[in-house]
């Protein structure tokens, strides 16, 4: 594993408690994690489980008992990473957003494409495809129970800028982010409502922004927990994202990033409005799926709350019993049961680089059609 | 009271009632009910209580012993019956939207502008202002509670249209409800929000269509619960509208009006997002405000469910113990109470046709935008 | 209309507004209001809409020109007025309680069954059977819809008693009130458990008791909104009652009657348990019903918040658009309509005296009860 | 870990992730599993990452290598295991209920007590008390915050047996479970209240019973997950229990245990209601808690939502940003954390036997007032 930041912790955690639960095709061994700092990675390496630390990524690349390389540095660090990781001939699991330019996502993908040519396997780290819920409201969308896909609403509210002196840390700065509120937490929006839809976004029209443009440099820490050191710095990524997008299927779309949404916490929701039903979702209560069936008596119609902890829900079989909710990283063992389920049998794990480029190439249609006063622009490539 | 449709029954409601509970300063007599034809109006004066009825009003207009003339036809139909009512000399409360199109509206503007020279008033239906929950939200935010404002969400959500075989009513009909989706239920979401943070919408950016495009012909029946005829027509307005908008403050806000959001009846919902806190209502429950207050201890933050059902809260010192709730028709005899206050009072009832006119201005922008590809456009006169 | 208290205000907006919106087959003309002082019940004449007031029920009663008697008073003088109207040939509409003791509801049954015998009705004023989503809940659970009846929770929590300085009305003194918590709001919810199970409470084991044993006395004012005076006097009445009872099926259920339970202001909630499914009620927000099938597809079952405010859901046709809510007293207006119906057409009106008369049997069975240390207790007269 | 169904997988799940998140003072070695079946066992050993698997619970317990002995095995056999394993000298950690039998308990805290002169701890798995949300709403009444607790509701709702051909699972069996409704899912609910009041039942009266009384017997499988084999068989647990108890400081508190609440499945339900405040928590949601501040301006008050998911709340130091919930094992976690902590610097960890026995002995007491016509039994020893 490359990287050992508050990711890092998530994704291994993902590989730690896969095995223990799954009967995944293959026993992951936690190997070796690679920071920057010896110190810090001994410690990451330690504290998380693994077998050894390193400062050299390119070395850990090239050692032939490692057979799967997940990333989960800062984007800018993706591409070079995992085009050197692919070309090694290792199936690369790779934190999204993909990259943090479409040219570096293009390349990604092209490496992608001639390392599956071998048989190697990659895929982006969308976890929120991977909750229960999400995962069944996919099925229910597929399954046509909610009919003809009418409007979208996508929305990911988080309120930790509203404070103004919260501090400058890499997530704010465009080099190491590449986006803010629209490329951190809108990619998953994006992801999940291609997703769960199963349409593409074909054109937006849309603005992000930047509200509190000045914050205190980053003091000591790192992720989302830094404290403020001194001296002030330009935010250099947008803190709002609103835009509406054009669905292939012609229906439309309207999303919302934001980082000042006092109050709300993590609340990625999204909601499917279809000629037969409809199905909402709320990260905040992830255990939990809303869905409407437009097809009973009118007078028993609701909104119903299932609590998606059945056997037989997506993922479950293998937790607690019914009502026992699952919580945030469960996400990413279900990742690991995933990505390795998909490299055993040899086929193309999903979101694949091809995924991650197309939100990519959608983030930057926003970001264009933002500059250029909210006029649609298309997404393609 | 000229026109006796759905919005008849409710204002009747508003005015027999309000006396009853609210010490007015003056006690209104229903005198007479005006439609086009004689024997369903006089059912209608019999039904509601007025006095009597009658299928001229500019007879009705022309009477001495008529002093206030309450307008709730269709949209094409205000601007000619306010105007003359206006000129005439009696107070006029006109139905919301204020008019058809942005001309109508300023020739009212004008024609209410003259009348308030000589101490005659007006005033807008925009009646969810008066739900004591938006009220008292206006309230905190006016007070500070809330702090500065950062962004702002509103969205006006309904399914009815959701079944592509519901009928072609006037409502959908260009000529006659001048907007769909936008001018109909938008229209609520931009007075409210004007209302709740006491800014105006500077310019805005989106997109309206038609999403169903043909519809049976309307058969026997009227307003909403017309039933289909034989042959099919054209829907001549939109019915979904989705803009972001620029406040006053700068703050952005974004706006959702649409009859496809399956399963959501009557969803009016607005969140304003500040630096201090938030406040969030939906009229669906319309009793409740939620608030959240981001200046207590960090660990014990959360959105608040407030019954907004005690004595001291707007307008409910003269209803029922705390806790049993009002409905829909209250905010008429709310509206009653402030109407005939303020002419009482000799000033200037709120919304007055000034900001009928802007909120006008505002769904002509949308429909530019919308016409223009998204682009941004000022709502200024 | 004996009485001109809180329910003084609520039935006379319902004889006001229910002949305005239901067809009914006599039209209800408001002729007198009495009270003991005959200010202030000519005050509230001239606020209500009544064409006289009194101050002597006697009279009233024995006028020609009077059909029907609502009595409005507190619980201890039903008895007297109720069966002098009863005896004078008038139809009577008595408030719950339908007295305050057992001794006493037995003579107003036997008065009520005398005067049926000569087609003159009586009925008892529980309205929350009159809510569209309480009476939907009766129709589900009639139809079969949750299957055999497994277990009923009932509650009616309200918190104006946690301040230990509110002062004593008459609500409090057992002289007047009859019974407390109990009386006053458990008489609904056991009411309504029988109303919407369509069973009736056989025995009951339970616990009442006086949390705040001594309060002010009253300076000004009556009803919920009193203000303190001076001096200090003894609370008569329990302020909290939990028992349990054996439904004539032989499924329990539980109850909880208080005034303790803070931040609660009017939550009449009964949740109905049964083989096939569930339904969910609560006073609060009295415009939902919450409904479980368990006969649908395991991994899409949940708790449905029905809105009830379709056209066709009980008593709906007559008001707004769909998700438009109905407040509070709208069932004064359905109880309007249901009794009016009843006399016209000639048949014994639910809930009857006789239903009354068993609520009085469950109260003193649970006091009962309380005193003997909770052993159960059969409610049987 | 001596036992090895579904409690087994999740004291393992605690084990092995506590160490990696939290700094624990001492690292847990996960040596030894303990089962009746060698290969079962022994893949349970596989499975869940125990170095060795053993039939032998008394060879295990002679070990000196092995310094905590953790029981997860039905309650019938907690006390032998148990005393043989703290008068061998082991920290011993017991799941819920302590024992099936008050004597059994009190031999079992006598042998802790005999231990703990020695400086061996003792532990009840009582997990629940562990969740962020309860830990802080016992936080949040201990310090006052709802002032003087009036009134408390607690309930545990599943509605597993709500379909009659459930079939016959050791823990419907008295010989293995000893309790019920009562036992399994009460026991939780009487100790979170008196963990988070501060306060112990005193005496209680109430009811169980058996309602659905012969079941198809187990076939394959064990667990909440068995499928139904041939024949049937008498269920010998309460399968509901509705019960009220006095606490130490004189309030009321009222109880529900059950498994036919259908469409409620994992219910455990607390609602604390004081002078100053109240608290309610849900653990289908639990990373929530509600909270309502009486003390705040009459007009503000409400029920808030706090997410429960900020680094400073309890345990959330070593978790993930905010808004990103934990699930139903991380309470496991949680306990190891406290359990190690506690055996490091040698005091008294919580609950303690003696808390467990209170527990036993609170259940007997809620039994023999059943058998006793609900009649009010003292829970003392």
């Amino acid at each position: 594993m490359i990287g050992h930041g508050f990711m890092g912790a998530a994704h291994s955690q993902g590989w730690r408690v896969a095995p223990r639960f799954f009967d995944l095709p293959a026993e992951p061994v936690m190997q070796v994690i690679v920071g920057r700092s010896a110190e810090s990675t001994a410690a990451s390496a330690q504290k998380w489980g693994w077998e050894e630390s390193s400062t050299d990524w390119r070395e850990v690349i090239a050692r032939d008992d490692i057979d799967v390389i997940d990333i989960v540095t800062p984007g800018d660090t993706h591409a070079e990473i995992a085009i050197a990781a692919l070309d090694a001939g290792k199936h690369v699991l790779c934190e999204k957003p993909l990259a943090n330019t479409v040219a570096e996502a293009e390349a990604m993908h092209e490496a992608a494409e001639r390392a599956a040519a071998r048989g190697i396997r990659s895929m982006v780290g969308f976890t929120y495809r991977r909750v229960p819920a999400t995962t069944f409201a996919r099925d229910l969308v597929a399954s046509g129970r909610i009919g003809e896909i009418r409007q979208v609403r996508a929305e990911y509210l988080q309120d930790w800028l509203a404070d103004a002196e919260a501090p400058l840390t890499w997530r704010l700065k465009k080099e190491h982010a590449g986006s803010g509120a629209l490329g951190d937490i809108g990619a998953h929006a994006i992801d999940l409502v291609e997703y769960i839809t199963g349409q593409s976004l074909e054109s937006v029209s849309g603005i992000i922004e930047t509200l509190v443009k000045e914050r205190p440099v980053l003091g000591e820490g790192a992720g989302l927990s830094g404290t403020a050191g001194e001296g002030r710095g330009e935010v250099t990524v947008d803190d709002i994202a609103l835009f509406n997008a054009r669905l292939s299927s012609g229906a439309l779309a309207s999303f919302e990033a934001t980082r000042f949404r006092t109050g709300r916490k993590n609340a990625l929701r999204i909601e499917v409005s279809g000629s037969l039903g409809a199905i909402a979702f709320d990260l905040e209560r992830l255990n939990e799926l809303e869905y409407y069936d437009a097809t009973q008596d009118g007078l028993e119609q609701g909104f119903r709350r299932i609590l998606v902890t059945e056997h037989d829900h997506p993922y479950l079989n293998v937790w607690w019993p019914t009502g026992h909710g699952l919580g945030y990283e469960h996400g990413f063992s279900h990742q690991v049961h995933d990505f390795v389920g998909a490299i055993s049998v040899g086929v193309q794990p999903r979101p694949s680089f091809a995924d991650g480029l197309h939100v990519q190439r959608v983030l930057d249609a926003v970001e264009r059609s933002s500059d250029a006063g909210s006029v649609w622009t298309p997404t393609a490539g």
